[in-house]
């Protein structure tokens, strides 16, 4: 899974019909801090509720079809956890709110 | 799933049998304006009716043979959203139209 | 799909069973116009016919398995259309011949 | 798969249901001999008891689901086992311990 | 698939019990003539008794699970074929022995 942060949201009214109802998040995968950009935006389905700003975890491909919402769907990336805290190198990288 | 510009088409007589009637979309990924270009093209299955200079999402790998006219065919790459609105970075940073 | 040019062919005695009397192609991905090299090499499994010097679109991962020559098989690459035409940014960016 | 080194954990509360009770390691990939970084962090899901510090390989993909305790669950990286010894060029690039 | 030539080996002992008994190779990618290296190093399951500094082609993701010895897991790279000779730009880039 890639550690991202969500930074905002993706309308779309022409869509596979399949996908009606999906929450799409716009999102900017990070280092373990949290704090810088690493490669390019993804917009993957919201499989927890997560909210703007939260660090969040992706899963993609076909792994992305594994829960309840995205099953047989053509999406190809899933927010499936939201970050609490991050240990990194001895130390707390991250921790939310 | 990737944000792109549908930059234009590809013609193939031979191919695939399974590929017959398929439409096939020229896209350029590019950032959450739709204005900057990120990385390399991309030929994708048209899902959605999606037309010339849309902003567009696509799913890759098997995700992209979960639509109808994509199920069982050798396509990695399938269009299946058009644009309307990002918001990103709390304002917006495309709009269809 | 990826827009590749066949500059060669590899053969290999020593091969998975399955893999026997599959033409092996190499791929140079290239840009929209077939002249500009994008990327590092790949070798895929010719489904349609393909020859030295077509311009060609390859699908991969698991995509690659659902041609009939390619099913089951540990192969995850595979030509599967040649392209006559290509028409990019209002203009007719590759015409085949 | 992916030479990585173990270099710290996270924690989600919010998150799929499915993944209950699993372990999320914060991996950073590596060269051969273990010491220098490749690339972003990732994290992957625990079957084989690994601690920090630990030199790991993971698999991603749809790979990633086929251990026990993975199966048919939304996680895209699974470290499958972790790393005694690497002999390369025809040296030892990195021994455990 | 990549053509990459074997470097080593990769010993684990704590491992996911489906993975006993296989060989672990580690792979350099390559370019077409064998002898540049492209990219970061990959370690593959030996389908087909590849030996050290043997140049391989190895497939990716759900397709390295496509051969009797890796069939249903947790592996997402398989050497599939040991390369005799590649053609290329109309010369022989790379002939074996």
């Amino acid at each position: 899974m890639i550690i991202a942060r969500v930074t905002g949201t993706v309308v779309a009214t022409a869509k596979e019909p399949k996908l009606e109802g999906m929450k799409m998040l716009l999102l900017q995968p990070t280092d373990a801090s949290g704090q810088t950009a690493k490669g390019s935006p993804v917009v993957a389905i919201d499989a927890v509720g997560a909210g703007l700003h939260d660090l969040v975890l992706y899963a993609a491909g076909s792994s992305a079809r594994q829960t309840e919402i995205t099953k047989d769907k053509p999406v190809d990336a899933v927010v499936m956890a939201i970050v609490d805290l991050i240990e990194n190198q001895g130390g707390i990288s991250y921790r939310k709110g």
